[in-house]
């Protein structure tokens, strides 16, 4: 296997051991509620990754696209939950893999597309064709779903009333804990996604609806929630790498980072204290995600090519194919001067957005060796 | 062949008329200089719409990563730049394609490269190994470089002296067109670009070396370029489908951009006044380079699903696979209320950011129509 100064950069790696931990703790702190956890896999998009992940072969997962419910199914994962409102010109391709045996569930949060589906489902042939559903809950109005305590909560669950629908719960996912400034305030913000799920479901039941699932989550409050009364099973994803965001939010240490760029020094601009790398945005993303934290880490933070993290440093902007480490202070007498055909590390704001700037991870074996190579995949 | 309706959503749709005005429209400009026009495909990574863009099917073209080099060279196209500084860890691929006929240029800006070039040739076996190289030129200090005044010019041109070495020219790009606020400032910007590549060709042909190309370019100065003497060549990219990016710099109109998302509306909050749809920052990418111009297009410009731009409505917020559509005011009265399923297209802030984001390029023919499937690619 290639050692890290073979191969061409950028290139993105995968401490194999890091993600390991990731999983083992989040397993654990899940395990103690007494709930299930159910991975999304939107971050990895990876079966190797993606095993790691799971305690059963068969899942559960979420996903973020049909083309993920496809690849993963055909890795012999059957148990989905697409966790993005449904349109009609999906259905379809959800009747296709849910008639190949994969038990793949689906969302919406309107009585329009409550409709829509109970229409497509029952104007198929066959009355063996099922769908199910779960209603989307906005416990916190960052994005979509009903609000628990909305009349139209139980006007989508009776338009969905048909032999071949089944309501098998309600899903929401506390976006809000992203933007927190606090621990208290994700822990406040995932008692508030458990206690708007369980409210939703309340109602649901009170009114005759059987909603046996109440799933919830995020990674910030997957990590820091103290109860989950009600809860049936919790989903995250980017605890498996991490990223600076997380770090920024406290939910991880930047040494949990599992991910990172291997980039080459290309050159210098030594007037303005630029150190020029081949890691641009292409191999970062143009993820800003840090720059609303406490501590702006610009296009990642700078490590050399064992991993050590270079703290004073950070991609501080890019291009397609460059990018530009400067000190944070910016000033040019402390640039990190190290010669052309150096090899650094860039850790990433945020891991969904750089891993999908690449095709495969290289994940690290001892002494800055490639183990192996582990395909992912994009699109839709 | 499927019409838009028949397409899962996000996709993007590529319009082949505008893509060939915009095209034919730069080599009209360029041939009226007299210079020869070498593209940058970095923003296509496609070989059917790199066809499009060439006058002559060999080539030239310039790219931004040696995998854009390999599949180039792969259909046909030998005359290429490889336009990011140069690391000695690419050398051997570099001197692969070399060996198969392909004449590749690499471009460095330092004597430390300039060095490590020279040695790593000269240590090759084969005295036919040989390499063309250009020196980058700093003409506005927006990022890499050689200053043209600099004494480092000619000391990296002395250190280049090797029989296996050629130095065939200079070459600079006026980054810091994409900052100008106004047509005359990047008419000022190309001047600078034209005039700071001939000092420094100037300056290396007064010391002995031959230097004969001098190359150029940005998609806005390649526009508004008044006088191109002295120069041998220009290179642009984004001119092909051109973006809103362009169109806030007046380089282009809104109705020149080719490509654009189709999305589907998967749901409402009426309260906010947000449409949402599914095409997100994955679809769209996290280029925000509108962010800095007069009109801030959000992650997109919102048109109806013919390309009809409905100039209130942009993408105000996006996650991974959701965007959040609304009115320019954020007044929820004047919210986009079209039903679930309905399709929209987007238009992309940045192209190249966008384009990355996807896997092929669905070719609109007549009435809704996609005429066929181009692929592109991504990864080093």
């Amino acid at each position: 296997m290639p050692t890290l100064a073979q191969l061409e950069t950028p290139a993105l790696l995968l401490d194999p051991i890091r993600m390991d931990r990731n999983v083992a703790r989040m397993q654990e702190r899940i395990r103690r509620h007494g709930v299930s956890l159910r991975p999304h896999v939107k971050t990895n998009k990876s079966i190797d990754v993606t095993r790691r992940m799971l305690e059963q072969s068969l899942g559960p997962v979420t996903v973020s696209t049909l083309r993920e419910a496809d690849y993963f199914a055909a890795h012999g994962i059957t148990d989905i939950l697409y966790a993005v409102g449904i349109t009609p010109n999906k259905l379809p391709h959800v009747l296709a893999l849910r008639s190949k045996g994969v038990r793949l569930s689906i969302i919406l949060d309107s009585c329009d597309a409550a409709r829509a589906v109970t229409c497509v489902v029952e104007g198929r042939e066959s009355a063996r064709a099922t769908l199910d559903v779960m209603l989307e809950i906005d416990c916190d109005g960052h994005r979509s779903g009903l609000t628990p305590d909305s009349a139209e909560l139980l006007a989508v669950a009776e338009a969905l009333r048909s032999p071949q629908v089944n309501l098998v719960g309600v899903m929401t996912h506390a976006g809000s804990s992203y933007n927190c400034r606090s621990v208290g305030a994700i822990r406040a913000v995932a008692e508030q996604e458990r206690a708007g799920a369980v409210h939703a479901a309340d109602r649901l039941r009170a009114a005759g609806h059987p909603c046996p699932a109440v799933s919830v989550g995020s990674t910030p409050t997957a990590t820091f929630a103290d109860d989950l009364t009600g809860v049936t099973e919790v989903r995250a994803g980017v605890y498996v790498f991490f990223d600076l965001v997380m770090a920024g939010l406290s939910v991880c240490a930047v040494d949990d980072v599992a991910l990172s760029v291997l980039t080459a020094v290309i050159g210098h601009q030594r007037d303005k204290g630029w150190t020029i790398v081949d890691a641009g945005w292409m191999a970062m993303s143009r993820d800003r995600g840090t720059s609303s934290q406490q501590v702006d880490q610009g296009y990642g933070l700078v490590c050399d090519v064992d991993g050590c993290v270079l703290a004073d440093y950070t991609v501080s902007s890019a291009n397609q194919e460059h990018g530009i480490i400067s000190h944070r202070t910016g000033d040019p007498s402390r640039m990190l001067d190290v010669p052309v055909g150096t090899l650094l590390r860039i850790l990433p704001n945020h891991a969904c957005a750089t891993a999908a700037q690449h095709s495969v991870y290289h994940v690290l074996g001892d002494a800055g060796i490639v183990e192996c190579v582990w395909e992912r995949f994009n699109g839709w």
